[in-house]
C-alpha cells in the first residue's frame, strides 16, 4: 500500500498510508493527539475523524481545545434536541439540523411547537445529557437507509440527491435515536456542558419559497454554563442594539415591506451618516490616487454575458424587457468600470489606473431572507477597481490594505483577515495563480497582520483577501475584500502598450473599504449602540434653553458660533430634566445648556451623553474642541474627559 | 347676436361679436392693427387669423413685429420647400411639415434625396419666392380633401384621426401647390427674406419606431439675410461646442450604444465636474435648511399607482417582474420622499420639512430620440420636496427662487422665467388654484423678475414656475422648475397637527436647482465650450517642466504647494511648445511652467488658457489667488488680469 502526503497547518508534510483516516493521521503525529482527536478540518471542511484522507489534503486536527470543537458540540446538541423532540412528539419528522455561528437549529415538521413546548423539550434534553449516551457513527446500506425513512420524504430526498452516489450512508446513533448525518459529533451526550433553546421560526425546505414550510427551532450550546451565560447576556445586549430597532428609534432608515422589500429609505439622520461615510471614503480614495467615475444601473444583458455575470448570477439578477431586448440591473460595478477603461488607449506609464464609485448594485435575495440593512435587494458598494501591471500588484495591494486598516482603526473595529485561495472551479493558469497567491501572501506577511487561510474560498477569477469586522460585542461581520482578477481583463480584451511597444493585459484588482454601505452602517449602528462618534452624529449638539428667555441667545449660538456643526435647539416648553433625558435618548453627543446666567456672561454649560457636565465654558474653547474632535474623528465625546 | 369677451395680454377684456375671428378682434382694437395682423395666439396656441374666437379666450395678436412672426414665416418656408420638391420630384409624398425652434422640417417619402439634391430644391425655392405667390387659405369639404389624397396614406390618416371631426378642412394654396394645413402662414412667398436647407435625416411616421421610415429635411428661414447669417454662424459655433464631441475629446463621458443606449458612463473628468456641482447644490440646500434623504430606485407598482405615476407615466416607465409582482424603476423621486415624510407624525411647528436628494430617475424615451446627455433613459435630478403649511408657501418659494437665481448667476447663465397656469385637466378646487397662482404671481412680482405666462401649461396637480437657461450662444434650454402640488399630499394622506390640534394636509412643493444633472452638464459643456471655471475644471493646473531636471521640483509643487488642487504633471518628453498646445486643447485653466531658473529661485511661471503669461511668480501668491478663485467660483481664470 503506497503512502499519501497531507499538509499540516504549519505547512509541513505528513506521510500516511493510503486509506488513512483523520484519526489515523493524528496517531501518526502522536498517540496523545490521536486519543484527543474529536474531528478534523480537511481542505477547510469540518469532518468526522473517521473520514478518509487523500493525497495533498490540507489537514487540521480538531480536539476539545480547538475553535472548531464548539461547532462539533453544537452539532451534537442538535441531535440531542431531535432525540428529545421524538421522545415527546414521536410524530415529528426531522429534516436537517446543522450547527451555525451562534449555535444550531433543527428544521422539523408534522409537529406543533410553541415556546412553552420548548421548555418540556429542554427538560428532556437535560435528561438525555444526564444519561450520557455514547454517540456512535455507523455505516448503513442504501437500501436499509431508505427503509428507515419510509415515512420521511425529506430524508429520502437527501438520500436521492446529495447522497445519491453513496452506497453506504453515515448515521449517528445515541441510545434509541439515530439520524442520517455526515457528522462530526462529540463522543457522548454528557459532553454538552450547557445549552438553551432560543427561538422558533418558520423556514422553507431547502430555503426555497416554493417548497414546504417547516418549523425551525434555534438553540445554542457551550462547554460550560458560564460560556452560555456570557453568550445570553451578549445576546440581550445585541437585541437592545438591533439596528432595525435603533434605525426606527433614531429615525435613521425605514423599509416599506409592501412596496419596497429589501429597499431601504434613508431618513435625514441616516443619510447624514451615510454622507459622512461617503466623504471619508472619497477623501481616502482621492488621496490614494483614485479617480471618480459613475456608471449606469442598467445594461443590456449583452454586457452581463460578456462579463460572465449572466452565466453565474442570472438567478440573482433583476431582469427587465425594454423594446424586446433583455436588460439587467447591475449586480456588480466591475463591468461598467472595465467599459470606461476600454474607451481609450493606455501606455504602461499610465498604469495603475484606479477608479472608484459609490455604486448601487441589485441582487434578488429570497424575500424571506431579507432583514433590515443586513440582507437587502439593493445596496451601495464603495467600489474600487484598479487596472495594474503585474509588477505593480504588490505595491497596490499594500496601499489598499493600509487604507482598509485605517477604516477599521477609525471606527474602533477589530479586523479578522483571511487569504482565500484557488477554488476547484477557476480560470487562469497554474503559474498565474501561484504567482498571485504568493504575492498576496507576501504582502500579508510583510504587513505583520495576523491572517488565516480559507483554502479554496477564492473567487473563480482570482485569490482574495477577506476582512471581517469584529464589533464591540465581539461579533464578526463580513467586511471588505481585495480580489485579484485575471478573468475580466481577458473577457473585455483590455490592454495597455508596454515599454516593449507590445500590447499587454492589465490585471484587475477589485476592492472596497467598507464593503457595502448598508452592511457597514448596520455594523456601526450596533457597534456604537447608536452612540455615533461626534463626526458621524446626525445631530452633534443640542442647545437646551432653560426658558424661552434664552431662545435668542440659543439661536445666536446655533447660527453664528456653531454654524458649521449640526446643531438643533430644543424649544419645546419642557422642564430641563425632560429636555436632557430626551437628548440622552437621542444619543446626541453634546448638550449646551443656557440659562439666564449663561446668557448674561455669554458662556455656556456643556453636558455630554455620558452625563458629565461643566459650567462657565467659554464658547470659543468648546468650538475649538469640537473642531478637533471632528477633524480627528474621535470615537467618544471627550471635552469633559479631564 | 350676443357678444363674447376675450382677454388681451395686459389683462384687459375686449368684447367682440360671437363668431368673430382673430382678425376681426384686431380690427376691433384698431384698423391699423387689423391690417397688420398675420396670425393670433389663442390660449397659448399659434393659429390662423381666420380662427374663430370663443368666450374667455386669451388672445395675442401676431404681426410681423411679434416674436411669433418667425414661426409663421418658417411654416410658410416649409410649404415653399414642399412646393419646390414637388416641382422637381412630383412622385414625392408629403406628410407633415411644422416649424421648430430653429426653423422647420418636412417629412417626405417616396423620393431619394441627398445633400446635392437639396441644392436644386433650394434653387427652385428661390424661384418660388421670386414669384411672390399669394398664400391663401381655403376650406375644403371632407370628401374633396380625401379625393385629393387618394395616393397619400399619410395625409389620409391625418384626415381620419386628428381631423376626424371636421367637416371642412383648411388647405393653404400658393400657385399650383396646396397642402392640408391648419396654418398660420404669411401672406405671400415673397415675404420669406432668407432661408437655407440644413440637413437630411430619417424619422419615423408619428415618431413611432413601429411605423414607416420617412425622410426628414431640415431647413430654416428668416426675415433677412443678416439674421440667417448670424444664425448659421451661431450654428457653426454650436457644432464646435457640441457636448457629444467635447465629451469625447475631454474624456467627460461616453455612451455605449449597444449595451447602454441613453445610459451615460461618466469618466473621471466628467465625474469630477458632477461632484463639484453636487457639492455646490448640497451646500446651498443645507444652508437653506434642507435635510438629505435617499430613496430606492425600484418600487412595487403599488406605490406608483398610489402616486398616480402609473396612470400617467406607465408607458415611459421601466417595468420589471419580481416574483410575479410588478415593479417599476422610479420615474420621479416625489413618492419616495412622501413615503419618508409619512413615517412619523408632525406638528405645525415642525413645518416646513424640506428633503433633498440627488435622485436618479428612469424614463423610457424612444431609442431614436436619445441624444448625448440631452435625451437619456436615466438622469439624476437634484430633487427637493417641501412639505409646508399654506401660510408658508410664499416664503418658501421666495427662498427657492433666490437659490435658483444664485445658480444661474454662478454659471453666468441668463434666466428666462415663466409662470405656467392651470391646465384644462387638473385636480383641486378653483379656490386653491386661484390662491396658488396668486401666491406664485405675487412672489414673482415682488422679486422684480421679468416673467412670461404659459397659460394652461401647469402640471395637473398645481401651477409651476419654469426657468430656462440662456447660454453664451443665446440658446434656450429647459431648466429647473418650482411646482406647487395639492394632489400628492392627498393621495398619500399626509398630515400634520395644526395649532388647533386638528389634522391638516400640507402642501407639497417640488423644486430643483439644476433640473437634471445630465441636461445641466450638457448646457455647461456647450456654454463654456469646455473651458470650465477653475472650481469646476477636472484638471485645474498642469505643471510643465521644461526638462526632466525639473521633475523633482514639479512633484514638490504638485504634492506640497498645490496639494489640495487638481494638478497633473506633463512628464512626456515633448517640447515646451507642444506641452503648452496640449494643455491649451485640454482647456486646463492654468499652466505652471518650470525651468532651471524657476527651480533655482523657487518661483514659477504662470500661463493661463487665454495665452497670457507671467514669470517670477511667488508660489504663495499664486496659491492664495487660486484659493480665492475657487472659493468665489469665478467664471474665468483671472490671475493674469492686471
Amino acid at each position: 500500500m503506497s503512502d499519501i502526503v497531507v499538509i499540516l497547518p504549519d505547512g509541513s508534510e505528513l506521510s500516511v498510508p493510503d486509506g488513512a483516516s483523520v484519526e489515523d493521521a493524528a496517531y501518526e503525529i502522536g498517540p496523545g493527539l490521536g486519543k484527543d482527536t474529536v474531528a478534523g478540518v480537511v481542505n477547510g471542511e469540518l469532518v468526522d475523524k473517521a473520514s478518509e484522507l487523500h493525497d495533498g489534503d490540507d489537514l487540521v486536527i480538531v480536539t476539545d481545545q480547538s475553535d472548531e470543537y464548539l461547532d462539533v458540540l453544537r452539532h451534537s446538541a442538535a441531535h440531542v434536541f431531535a432525540q428529545a423532540l421524538q421522545r415527546l412528539h414521536p410524530e415529528a419528522k426531522l429534516t436537517i439540523g446543522p450547527w451555525t455561528d451562534e449555535g444550531f437549529y433543527y428544521d422539523v415538521t408534522n409537529v406543533d411547537l410553541d415556546m412553552d413546548d420548548l421548555e418540556d423539550v429542554e427538560a428532556e434534553m437535560d435528561a438525555i445529557i444526564e444519561e450520557d449516551l455514547d454517540i456512535e457513527r455507523e455505516l448503513v446500506d442504501r437500501e436499509d437507509a431508505l427503509a428507515k425513512y419510509e415515512d420521511n420524504e425529506f430524508k429520502r430526498e437527501i438520500l436521492e440527491t446529495e447522497a445519491a452516489g453513496d452506497d453506504q450512508l453515515s448515521f449517528y446513533k445515541q441510545g434509541e435515536f439515530e439520524d442520517l448525518c455526515k457528522g462530526p459529533h462529540v463522543e457522548s451526550t454528557g459532553e454538552i456542558g450547557a445549552f438553551k433553546l432560543l427561538n422558533i421560526s418558520s423556514a422553507y425546505w431547502r430555503g426555497d419559497e416554493e417548497n414546504e414550510t417547516l418549523t425551525r427551532v434555534y438553540g445554542t450550546a457551550f462547554a460550560s454554563e458560564s460560556d452560555l451565560h456570557d453568550f445570553l447576556e451578549m445576546r440581550e445586549e445585541a437585541k437592545e442594539r438591533d439596528h432595525r430597532k435603533l434605525g426606527q428609534e433614531l429615525e435613521l432608515f425605514s423599509i416599506d415591506e409592501t412596496t419596497g422589500p429589501g429597499l431601504p429609505l434613508y431618513h435625514p439622520n441616516g443619510k447624514r451618516i451615510l454622507d459622512e461615510l461617503a466623504d471619508f471614503a472619497k477623501q481616502l480614495n482621492l488621496d490614494a490616487g483614485y479617480d471618480p467615475v459613475e456608471t449606469p444601473h442598467l445594461f443590456r444583458t449583452e454586457l452581463w454575458k460578456k462579463s460572465g455575470h449572466y452565466e453565474n448570477y442570472v438567478d440573482d439578477m433583476f431582469l427587465l424587457d425594454v423594446n424586446d431586448e433583455e436588460y439587467g440591473l447591475k449586480p456588480m460595478n466591475c463591468p461598467g468600470h472595465a467599459t470606461i477603461f476600454d474607451q481609450r488607449s493606455w501606455s504602461y506609464r499610465d498604469l495603475p489606473v484606479r477608479y472608484f464609485e459609490d455604486g448601487k448594485v441589485y441582487r434578488k435575495e429570497q424575500r424571506g431572507e431579507l432583514s433590515g440593512l443586513s440582507r437587502v435587494w439593493s445596496f451601495t458598494i464603495d467600489d474600487g477597481h484598479l487596472f495594474v501591471r503585474p509588477d505593480q500588484i504588490e505595491d497596490e495591494i499594500n496601499l489598499i490594505i493600509e487604507n482598509i486598516l485605517e477604516v477599521f482603526d477609525t471606527f474602533g473595529l477589530d479586523a479578522e483577515v483571511a487569504l482565500a485561495t484557488r477554488p476547484e472551479k477557476s480560470v487562469g493558469s497554474d503559474e498565474i495563480w501561484e504567482q498571485a497567491e504568493t504575492q498576496l501572501r507576501a504582502v500579508l506577511d510583510d504587513s505583520g497582520i495576523d491572517y488565516g487561510i480559507e483554502a479554496g474560498d477564492g473567487a473563480f477569477y482570482g485569490p482574495k483577501i477577506d476582512f471581517a469586522f469584529k464589533d464591540a460585542l465581539g461579533r464578526k461581520w463580513d467586511g471588505p475584500t481585495v480580489q485579484l482578477d485575471f478573468n475580466m481583463p481577458d473577457r473585455f480584451d483590455l490592454s495597455y502598450t508596454g515599454e516593449d511597444n507590445e500590447e499587454h493585459q492589465p490585471v484587475m484588482i477589485h476592492r472596497a473599504l467598507y464593503g457595502s454601505y448598508e452592511r457597514f452602517f448596520m455594523v456601526l449602528i450596533e457597534h456604537f449602540n447608536g452612540k455615533f462618534p461626534f463626526w458621524l452624529a446626525p445631530e452633534q449638539v443640542r442647545i437646551l434653553p432653560i426658558s424661552d428667555d434664552q431662545l435668542g441667545y440659543a439661536k445666536r449660538l446655533k447660527n453664528r458660533d456653531f454654524g458649521d456643526f449640526r446643531v438643533e435647539i430644543e424649544d419645546r416648553s419642557w422642564t430641563l430634566g425632560r429636555k436632557i433625558r430626551e437628548a440622552q435618548e437621542d444619543r446626541v453627543p453634546y448638550m449646551i445648556i443656557v440659562g439666564g446666567d449663561e446668557a448674561e456672561t455669554q458662556t455656556i454649560s456643556v453636558r455630554d451623553r455620558k452625563e458629565r457636565e461643566a459650567k462657565d465654558v467659554e464658547i470659543e474653547d468648546f468650538r475649538a474642541h469640537l473642531e478637533a474632535e471632528r477633524e480627528e474623528k474621535r470615537e467618544e465625546p471627550d471635552f469633559l474627559d479631564e
